[in-house]
Formats: C-alpha cells, sequence, structure tokens
C-alpha cells in the first residue's frame, strides 16, 4: 500500500538550472564590480573556485555551497577570503530566488497528495539554510511532513541513508514509498537499488535513454499538469 | 623561524559561551512564545533536538548547526519541521552576535602579530556562513589572510586535515607555525601531535591540570593584555 511520498526539490519542483543560472550571472556582475576585476578575471575565478569546492568537498552537502565557491576563487586570486564574499553570496541568492516558481501543476500535485493522506517529504541534496529559503520563497512547507537534506545525512544520494532517513521520519517502509526526482543516477536509480519505487520528472537535463532507462524506472513523470 | 600563527575563533577571540548562552535563551523564549508552548515544554525539545543532532552529526560541522537542532526539536513535537524554524533560528543568532566583542587586548595582539609580517590564519570548527557573520561582526576579517572551517575541511579538530588546511593556505611549514586556541584537546594536543607548536588560551571552561597539561603545551596565554 503506497503511504509515503518521497520528492526531490531541485529541478523535480522548480526549474532549479535557470535559477542558478540567475544567481552565477548576478554573482559575477556584481562580483566583478566589487572586486575591481574584468568580467573575464572574475569569471576565471568564480569557475576556478567552484571546481575547488566540489574537488575538495565531493559527496557533502557543501560541495553545493556558494560561499566556498567564492572563498576559494578569492584565494585563487590571492585576495583575502573575507573580500565582498557574504555580499557575492547575497547576490547570488537574491537572484537566484528571484522569481523562482514552481513548475505548472506541482502545487496541485501536492495539494492532491496531501488531500489522499499520504505522508510527504523532501529528501534532497545541499546544506539545510539554502533549501529552507528556497521552501519558504515557493511557498511549500505546508506541503511536507518531513525534510532531509544531504547536510543532515552527512551523505548525498543515490546514498542509502539518504532515503531511509526520510522513510523512517515519514514512519513509512521501503515497501509502502514511492520517490520522484529529476536525476536517474541519485534519485530514480538510488531509490530503486533499495525497493523503494522511483519515478523520473521528466524535462530536466537528462535525456530519455529508451530502453537502459526503461529497467530502472516505475514510471516516467512527464507533467505536473493534469496528473 | 615562525612564519605563520593559526587560530581558533570561538572562546580564543571573544567569549563564545556566553554569546551562545543570550542565543539559546532567546531562541527557547521566542520559541515558547510562536509555537505556543510552555517555557519547559519548548526547552525540553529544544535540549532534545540539540543531543539528536550532535548524536546523527557527530564530528562535523553541521553538529554545530542551531537550525538542525530546532528542526529536531520539532520533529520530537510531532509538528512540522518548517514551523518557524527560520525565525527562532534567526531570534538565537540576532542575540548570539548582540553585544559579541573581542577579549580585551585581542585586537592589539591581531595587529601586533600583523605588524611582525607573520600570516594569520584562522582554524575553526563549525558551518563557514556562521563564523563568516561571527568574523564581520567583531571586525577582524582585516586581519586575517585565510580562513579553514571544518566545513570546508569536512572534519573537526583534532583532525590533521584542519591544521594541513590552515598551513597550506598559508605557505608555512609545521615548523613554522604555532596554534593559538582555547580547546586543550582539539587545539592544542592536536596541533602538538603533528608537530605544530601550540599555545593555551586560558581562562576557557576547561580547568588547567597541572602536570599532564605542561606536557602538552608549549605555553599558556593568560591574557592578550600587555602581551
Amino acid at each position: 500500500m503506497l503511504k509515503a511520498i518521497l520528492m526531490d526539490l531541485d529541478d523535480t519542483l522548480y526549474d532549479a538550472s535557470a535559477a542558478y543560472r540567475r544567481g552565477e550571472e548576478a554573482a559575477i556582475r556584481f562580483g566583478s564590480d566589487v572586486l575591481e576585476l574584468s568580467r573575464q578575471e572574475w569569471e576565471e575565478a568564480w569557475l576556478r573556485g567552484k571546481a575547488r569546492t566540489k574537488e575538495i568537498l565531493k559527496v557533502s552537502a557543501a560541495q553545493h555551497h556558494r560561499l566556498f565557491y567564492i572563498q576559494h576563487a578569492l584565494e585563487y586570486l590571492g585576495r583575502s577570503p573575507f573580500e565582498h564574499a557574504e555580499e557575492i553570496y547575497e547576490a547570488y541568492w537574491n537572484a537566484a530566488l528571484d522569481g523562482m516558481c514552481l513548475f505548472d501543476g506541482a502545487e496541485e500535485f501536492l495539494r492532491a497528495v496531501k488531500a489522499k493522506e499520504l505522508k510527504l517529504g523532501l529528501c534532497t541534496d545541499m546544506t539545510a539554510a539554502t533549501q529552507y529559503r528556497k521552501i519558504r520563497r515557493l511557498g511549500i512547507a505546508k506541503y511536507f511532513d518531513a525534510i532531509v537534506t544531504s547536510e543532515e545525512a552527512g551523505v548525498e544520494k543515490p546514498d542509502r541513508k539518504m532515503f531511509e532517513l526520510t522513510l523512517a521520519k515519514l514512519e513509512a517502509a521501503h515497501n509502502e514509498a514511492v520517490m520522484i526526482g529529476d536525476n536517474l543516477r541519485k534519485d530514480v536509480e538510488g531509490a530503486k537499488k533499495i525497493g523503494i519505487r522511483a519515478i523520473w520528472k521528466a524535462g530536466s537535463k537528462e535525456v530519455y535513454d529508451g530502453e537502459a532507462f526503461t529497467c530502472y524506472t516505475d514510471g516516467v513523470l512527464q507533467s505536473y499538469c493534469g496528473l
């Protein structure tokens, strides 16, 4: 019996890729301005800072922390790690959050899930404070019974700990839940591997890969509209 | 030759214990108010939330994250993890930061270190955003050449990675540096074990333990005044 739905947040409930592009553009524009660097110099430092962050923080939530992208970019430039770091960070998130809205039909979907008295849990990579901020911006806190961030779990999806911590909070067994997410490896394969049904939220960066794909998903969610 | 000084932040450069007490008092007062709970109910939940955070997050920076104390407290009460969580979190930090100031003589000490052209690095447990916020509040960003947080290192002191990442950023060898901190096990013993000289900042929660103590510190800093 279906008792609980586990959902990813970024690119599953709203267009995170577009939001991050807006954030990056704002951070590069504002950063080059306050640091008095050419756009190209700061953009190169930003990309190196981001790469360094991914390199040293690997599969932890902090690998997504834009404050580290900026700190490492400043270190690469031989400047103070504190130089305008918090301001650039805020410029990033203000732009990313500005205009952030749910995919069409997503709110109706969440409402319908609650009307069926299913438990609903967010199972999301990234640091908690950032995810709380997005959830407030999107106005969806009221639909969720639980949240698990990779910062809390200490690992990222597809690590089973992410799913199992969410299930525990929702008091649901593996076979009583379904995971919905846009990332085939992390969300879909990760859940399926430990006996949780999974549905792929299509329309993300990932390309539908015919046969290989159908082996490991229980369904494809093309759009929330008209579900 | 001494080339670099590594410093802890909390309870080494300012009175963190007092700041955290102010934060906790504000979070408990404000929290019981917005959640419509008796002070005792919310205080008990807070302590359980804090214990749960320490239990699952162990030696990672996130074990200090007050947002998790609050989230786990709300989970314990069977309430939404989002219910006023960010507001209570802000109440905590606004109160903790309010009135936060350096120990007497600490700024003169930092200035003297810079005047001697020694490199200065912060080597501190806790999440980066929180430490940046404290550093801004204390007005000491200008003295530091580098920062390493346990969120960045992925481990906490006394793990050698904390010290070695700081040394690398300061371009100093183990025998060219000294670590100053208030925690005997983490700061002093941690540094000494890998061949970095260490000075204990006295006057913290820890008690001076005569003989056992003198074995593993290179000195005691009783006060910054008149150094």
